[in-house]
């Protein structure tokens, strides 16, 4: 279930030293070497999935579960604000490791912008366009 | 179960009016209508929950595993090149409707920056400090 060039795998192998947060058969909590704020981790199944397109259903029942508690947890200890849970898969969405990775983000009050994107302003009829591209 | 002031309460009530992509006793799948990408969706469940702290564990589950599916059938329709799963909690991380949702945003080369921080450089020590106000 070990890829051999996957950085993550290697953390979790403990080939790569890491700072971790928990750690359970199967799942591992992670701080995030470059972190958007304070406290910001990364959690992660122990098996090689490149990404949520091949995270088995249950698995990511289990990933969620673990991210609630680690998020109240850490909202307790840390004394955060808010808090973003963000998952990418692939280059064109900003995934930078090719192993499954969730990141959990506490957010303090004007701690600058994380999330940052232009809304659009569709019309109705281009949404309805794009509804039916989805849904047809 | 429902709020009598939340949008996305009315919104699933059919008070307001939304293009859904996907409907089942407990969870709705609608358009962003400020999307940050084509095809931006929203997944909430028709219960009112404020936010990820207030969700059940059990909902969760069954929100990620609809948004795997979800995405899985939306990058086929949409031919996107990649996905983004995000979750806001608290004014301070940028969630703007007090009613629980995930943003699932398909990503398409060069379609501008959307998840986008400075990343800290914190050495070995203040990560180990930071883990242990996390973990002790």
């Amino acid at each position: 279930m070990k890829q051999e060039q996957c950085i993550f795998c290697k953390i979790i192998a403990g080939e790569i030293p890491s700072h971790t947060l928990y750690e359970d058969e199967n799942y591992k909590i992670i701080l995030d070497v470059g972190p958007a704020t304070k406290g910001h981790a990364l959690i992660m199944p122990k098996s090689h999935y490149a990404d949520f397109y091949e995270l088995p259903e249950e698995a990511a029942a289990d990933v969620i579960k673990l991210a609630k508690k680690m998020m109240i947890h850490m909202t307790d200890k840390l004394k955060c604000d808010g808090f973003n849970l963000v998952q990418n898969n692939g280059e064109a969405a900003g995934q930078t490791v090719n192993h499954f990775h969730m990141h959990l983000i506490p957010r303090y009050k004007n701690d600058g912008e994380i999330l940052k994107y232009i809304a659009g302003e569709p019309d109705r009829e281009e949404l309805e366009r794009i509804k039916r591209t989805i849904t047809e």
